[in-house]
């Protein structure tokens, strides 16, 4: 737990205030993070590999779907339990749209007295370097907090969105009863990531329908031979009136009992979690490694001027600077 | 300009293909690309081998900001000097969207009986392998189709709508006159990419301010002293009622030429699009073939358990892998 190496003072400092949960501090640090901040290497590193205890909660599924309000249920039925909560709220949406995102007025509203809640948004906005190296990071200062559970929610389901929920330890899909949420689910291949499946807005028509769907198209990916398989519920819910989501709170519960009781199950879904940070780390590297603006290097150079002068396309190009050992 | 190896029978019948304008077989290859099909490498390989004549035009701004029927109007405008467009409308929007995207149904309607305009249209919605490199690859293929004139279209301004326009040879920026246009162009960094500014909608107010507000940040970039330089101009425009259009036409012809008379310029600009390009290639072939879930990797299996073991950061270990030799 302890790094191997001594750490700077200033590390040092900022890492405790992280672990004693300074909210100023901790908001300052994730608008660097935000910012790409590459100076906070060093705290980030020491804050990882202290980490990893704090349950993570994944919530996504298309705009309109409700998330805020389940989100918002969620917070207070874990506060119920007397447990604190961070909440990181991640909208890849267009860096136009600005301004109040992802309900966050709702949810401010209600828990914005409540120390035991700290709810951060994050926008595609002005990000440098990818949204989901950025909620990456997040997570390894939310986790440092050392809030109970730790809830990350997104807006659509994009492969963005998809490798952001690589990182939670169980995953709520909201659908709602519109036609073809069904479909795109399995099109966007979220129905691979789901651990619970809640349909919202159950008294609309076509609830059971589209409850129906899921469950078919959940029971067809489920190996029923397998007595260690998760089995991934589908259930209807109503954020706004609070209806089915204690069974919901009870199947997010027990998914976490089974990850205990399975850890090998964790750990796969962890590796792949590091596996597209690290893979993302190192695309963001060797990019600004070889192929920023102002960096020389002779061979790149070389090998662009021949792709400018139509002598070698774009791809014949990426494969000679890789059979080179970039 | 003849590939040097032998083309595949069908290579070579596609890329015929292409070059004779076959609508519908052009519009099957661009829904291949969009879903990443890695067999039409040879094709595109081919295609940009011998392409590269065809001035490209990128038009991007905010949602909103009137830009689909700017392109309306822009193809009206080229069409009425008997020059045939090809046009390509990305919109990385979220992939829950879907349906019409970018105002098509006005742009088909006015020009869907006319052949001597192609419009296709692209979003992030089931996008594999990212938008700026289908958008790469479907400027392959427009080119190659001979039209006389490409407009690329993107909405929103965000870092993968900078990097699409990096492939244009000529960029025009839509604003509005809503408060907070300029600043946020300013931050979006798109004043470092526009050759012609436009501020639509003049006749609403704050067009004066908007306008003098982004001509006050445009010649604080610019280089009065550099007689090469181009200075980008600020228009005023109406894309609904037409005015200050034909201003702006002549504005991105002079953009033209003054590209012909400074090789050098357009060399720089193409450089920095290829440049993006390759990055892009060379970072999705590492992708896959060091980080996809099925790969088995020694080396990158050891790093990865360690980091879900907490006994290495994912920053450090991403540069052992870099250090490495990848």
């Amino acid at each position: 737990m302890t790094p191997s190496v001594e750490l700077a003072p200033a590390v040092a400092d900022a890492a405790a205030a992280v672990h004693r949960g300074d909210i100023r501090r901790i908001a300052r640090l994730i608008s660097r993070i935000e910012a790409n901040d590459e100076s906070l290497r060093p705290l980030l590193e020491c804050l990882y590999l202290a980490g990893g205890r704090t349950p993570v909660i994944g919530i996504t599924g298309p705009p309109g779907a409700g998330k805020s309000t389940l989100v918002d249920q969620l917070i207070t039925r874990y506060r119920a339990r007397a447990l604190t909560v961070a909440v990181l709220a991640v909208d890849p949406a267009s860096p136009f749209s600005g301004g109040a995102i992802l309900g966050d007025r709702v949810r401010m509203g209600r828990h914005n007295t409540d120390a035991g809640v700290f709810i951060r948004s994050m926008s595609a906005r002005g990000m440098l370097g990818g949204l989901a190296r950025a909620a990456a990071d997040c997570l390894v200062v939310l986790d440092a907090m050392g809030r109970d559970v730790i809830l990350i929610e997104t807006v659509g389901v994009g492969q963005n969105e998809i490798d952001i929920m690589r990182h939670a330890h169980s995953v709520l899909i909201v659908q709602t009863p519109a036609a073809g949420d069904a479909v795109q689910a399995v099109k966007a291949g979220i129905l691979e990531i789901g651990d619970v499946f809640a349909v919202n807005k159950a008294d609309t028509p076509g609830a059971d329908r589209a409850a129906a769907a899921l469950r078919e198209a959940v029971e067809f990916r489920y190996d029923a031979h397998d007595p260690t398989a998760w089995h991934p519920p589908v259930l209807k819910v109503e954020a706004t009136t609070g209806t089915g989501l204690d069974d919901m709170m009870q199947a997010l519960d027990r998914h976490r009992s089974h990850l205990t009781a399975h850890p090998t199950q964790l750990r796969r879904r962890l590796l792949t979690g590091a596996r597209l940070q690290v893979a993302e780390l190192v695309a963001v590297a060797l990019r600004r490694r070889y192929f920023l603006e102002d960096h020389r290097d002779a061979r790149l150079t070389r090998v662009l001027d021949e792709v400018v002068e139509r002598r070698c396309d774009p791809y014949g190009a990426a494969e000679r600077l890789l059979e080179g050992g970039t």
